[in-house]
């Protein structure tokens, strides 16, 4: 965290809300599909087939990230990649997002002008054309950051979870396992002698695993794979943030069949690639005998599921052997810290 | 608040966020305009014109609401009711909303509940036909409850805040103050000996005064009257949310006007009619002559700003006298009280 900046930094509280906005807008971009930006009651946006694809989601400051490990411009990256790739993962083109903040009236200002500063610049290397038609700020004792993302199906179908066919190749693209590996290892390495989160600790330690570490904080998904992977005749998709096992069974539950993982496929540590969250990488199933396009590496084939409740269990297996899920449940995962 | 239900409802946190969902979708309708609706990675909503209009709002305990006073049917249908006129103040049709929801873990499920019912019947009643496509469910200490609407402009143009022109009337339609008479109400007669919210004390308050209470916590707003608006012509429009005089203020910096209101519209009590914040009418201008559609009222008339600051700094006059705007902001309003 940019800690010299947030001490100049007036506080939101001390500049009010038309203020912090006439800060926050200036570092943004609408992007190709605004037709009426940010300003008026509601953004007008562009949806050329007739019809948009939406997705919402929520990062709250505790059970969601850390201050003491995400710099403001890693929570905008990362609340603008984990919608992408919701977006992404229905074969469609990201256009636009709409972005409501909360934050303590005593924050820095430049809390969320980094913040601003990541969304604009995770667009940018995510999703090339898609920005920020609208937002809203209000007050909480809490950092609290609602994205809205869109997308165009561009005339296609989307892709479902529920489309996979016995025979079908499995494909992933983008990491397993990194995310929670660099997870654990600021919980091993950035947390001070009361195991509280430490800013230096933890800037020392992105400094020595920079891949790992931040793709944790500020993930890279393989958001431009999710438009590949539909006009290659994906069957189905999803996006894997609760964990590759826990979101494949998800896919198989909705398709009534089972999947049987390529153990080859997941290297040294298989059950962290299998059971870590927060990778936001792609999973699809094409048709028998395709070959995915990259960056989509086959990782496993959908089996029959065998029917009853062995189907709505959603069976998976490793190289035919049973695996246990495991994943992130916000209200069972968190440990009630903020830091 | 339904205590009896909330004591013997389970919580979140015992039901995990897979069987919260499970009971909080099935109260929710996906309306006419979803293709997909929850359960994928993201919906797919009909835009049959080629546009969307969108807005997005956050509802946080404690700066927006306090749960001794809104029962979760009243959350749920306030925060329908306030982002269907931000939608509506476009000149659009209400066609579909997302919600993301954060919640402590100790919160009672039927809370959740509650809200869902409060959605649901607030689309019913003020938007017929629009639904919920999509949501999340996370945990943070503080609930927060973040919307994002959709709608369409059936081939019209928007109405922007920007299209007043001097000669044009000055229309408004909805309730003009009764929020804040509600608000007042409330911190005069719904609190405790020490000053904080109090459950039984608010709903014999809201027995004594369904209108005004209501209209503070459980708004119905002119949704319909929109459309209505934009079909008569309507030149600028906005969603009256902070004060009549503060978003009249808005109304004319953008359109480069000034106006001057009529005191005859505002009965006895006028600053409480042009200050008081949540009424959510819509206030909006006709071409001169124009006979404004049911149930918008003149209430004043467009004139030139005269020029440079003055017209930069939004001139407000009320019978050709200079009017105070007040309103709300959330950094400088919230007395830093959840309750």
């Amino acid at each position: 965290m940019d800690q010299p900046a947030r001490e100049s930094s007036p506080t939101i509280g001390d500049l009010g809300e038309t203020a912090v906005l006439g800060r926050i807008l200036p570092r943004l971009e609408d992007g190709r599909a605004a037709l009426v930006g940010a300003g008026d009651d509601a953004a007008v946006v562009a949806a050329a087939d007739g019809r948009f694809v939406v997705t919402t989601d929520l990062m709250v400051h505790g059970p969601d990230f850390r201050l003491a490990w995400s710099s403001p411009h890693d929570l905008g990256w990362k609340a603008a990649a984990t919608n992408l790739t919701d977006v992404a993962a229905m074969g469609a083109r990201p256009t636009a997002l709409v972005v409501a903040i909360a934050a303590p009236p005593s924050m820095p200002v430049s809390v969320l002008e980094g913040i601003a500063d990541g969304l604009r610049d995770g667009l940018a290397a995510l999703a090339p054309g898609a920005g920020v038609v609208g937002g809203d700020l209000s007050a909480s004792s809490v950092l609290t950051i609602a994205v809205t993302a869109f997308g165009d199906l561009e005339g296609r179908a989307p892709v479902l979870r529920s489309g996979a066919r016995p025979g079908d190749v499995l494909a992933h693209a983008g990491a397993r396992g990194d995310a929670a590996r660099g997870l654990a290892l600021l919980f091993a390495q950035a947390r001070d002698a009361a195991g509280e989160p430490d800013p230096e600790l933890a800037e020392a330690l992105r400094a020595r695993h920079p891949h790992l570490v931040g793709a944790q904080l500020a993930p890279s998904p393989p958001v431009a794979a999710g438009v590949l992977a539909a006009r290659a005749g994906a069957t189905a998709m999803l996006d894997v943030s609760d964990g590759l096992a826990r979101d494949a069974r998800r896919l198989a539950e909705a398709s009534g069949v089972a999947l049987d993982f390529h153990g080859s496929a997941f290297g040294d540590d298989p059950m962290t690639a299998l059971a870590g969250a927060e990778d936001h990488g792609l999973l699809a199933t094409f048709p028998a005998g395709a070959v995915p396009p990259e960056p989509f590496q086959v990782v496993g084939s959908v089996v029959a599921g065998g029917g009853g409740a062995a189907v709505r269990a959603g069976l998976l297996t490793l190289d035919g052997e049973p695996v246990d899920t495991g994943g992130w449940d916000p209200y069972s995962g968190w440990d009630g810290i903020a830091g």
